[in-house]
């Protein structure tokens, strides 16, 4: 069932099931109530990324303490997207985006990768963490993607699964088209690695492309920053191997 | 031949010739000169969106002050991307990136609708050219983009050039997967229309729905922000019609 994208939608940090009132934290009560300024009697969706989502009335018992009571299931809860995100994390301010849309493109891990050239090796997991549920509730997504320690490059391969095939982005490929590279790695566990702003080093491409578990694709014939990278890949990967052909 | 991504690129408003020296603009030698602390005989590339992209080494006859001078043609012009982008302007802070993206994916026109659901319906022009030439500078892209006024989406569909056809993003679509309908569509002439946030309203969908240039593909089975969907649906697009596929 595809998401409801009328109501607004809250991650709660609760058991939800019917009936069983939420005490709403003191940010959301603000949010709901004087920001949104919504109504006691008002409904609005619930996840907790294991319960599904669940249509619930806001209840307003006392100035600015909103409660939230389950309803009605909505959805159930899917299982959690089969493919690994990995990144080089980009300079602030454009980093919050890369995660918000690795959620909305079916991210089921975020793993962030130390390169040679990532400029961005400082990162804030709280916040992080906080981007992913803002993305989930914005976007409907109901299983959230974990948010894996960052690590080195050269960990992340030596300590790969290797039940899992690893695609990475690569400026100088033969062919313009991921298409047909792709095509081969249907029904493939994946994991996908895109490269800080500047690519990789010619050392780790070579590492990289050394590895029986690795393959490189283009992504068409002009340079993106990584941003763009990363949601362009995600397209790719989801469109011709991932679940955007579940329903086809 | 592809771009060249260890020099600088610059954009000039100047005709470009072997050995014509052209003056950089104050803010342009402000960049180079004191930014970038680039020296006296360093190289960069240069490109005007008409001759092509030239290598060039950087002079500073006076303190503050940098002239450039044409080398070597590195790419010749290429032909500007025939692919019409048409977007709802979202609001400011998100605007600037989906723009930068558009010239990143190929766009060839770009073109702000206005639809019942836009937010955004103040548009600076200017802004938004500065930050197509911005794009083009960093992503290696030669033939600029035009950037269209904004118009109404009645408008733009009374006036559409009927040898085009033209691709909408459509949250309600009975599959998930474009790559079918847009296998369909290769070798058309296109143009590519995505949404507000909020998406189009239904009398809208229902009026692109039946126009006989227009067809509606599906993005994946989550809700995507306007942004992500423009990237994901230009992703899509070029790799099953467009131009990612002229080296594959």
């Amino acid at each position: 069932m595809r998401a409801n994208y009328k109501l607004k939608r809250l991650f709660v940090d609760a058991p939800i099931s019917a009936g069983l009132a939420i005490a709403a934290e003191k940010e959301q009560s603000h949010y709901l109530l004087t920001v949104l300024r919504m109504e006691p009697g008002a409904e609005l969706l619930l996840f907790n990324g294991r319960d599904g989502e669940w249509r619930a009335r806001l209840e307003s018992p006392a100035k600015k303490k909103a409660v939230l009571v389950p309803l009605e299931l909505e959805r159930a809860q899917p299982p959690a997207p089969d493919l690994v995100f990995c990144f080089a994390p980009i300079k602030a301010g454009r980093l919050d985006w890369m995660v918000e849309k690795a959620v909305e493109m079916g991210a089921g891990v975020i793993q962030p990768v130390m390169t040679q050239f990532t400029q961005n090796t400082r990162l804030n997991p709280d916040k992080m963490q906080a981007w992913i549920l803002e993305a989930a509730e914005q976007c409907g997504v109901l299983a959230i993607p974990e948010l894996a320690n960052a690590t080195k490059l050269d960990d992340l391969l030596e300590r790969w699964d290797l039940s899992r095939h690893l695609v990475f982005c690569d400026e100088d490929s033969a062919t313009d088209n991921p298409a047909a590279i792709l095509a081969t790695l249907k029904g493939e566990r994946l994991g996908l690695l895109v490269g800080p702003e500047g690519g990789f080093s010619d050392d780790e491409r070579e590492t990289l492309r050394a590895k029986p578990f690795v393959t490189a694709i283009p992504l068409g014939p002009r340079i993106l920053r990584a941003d763009t990278a990363a949601v362009a890949a995600l397209t790719a990967v989801q469109m011709v191997c991932g679940d955007w052909g579940n329903r086809s």
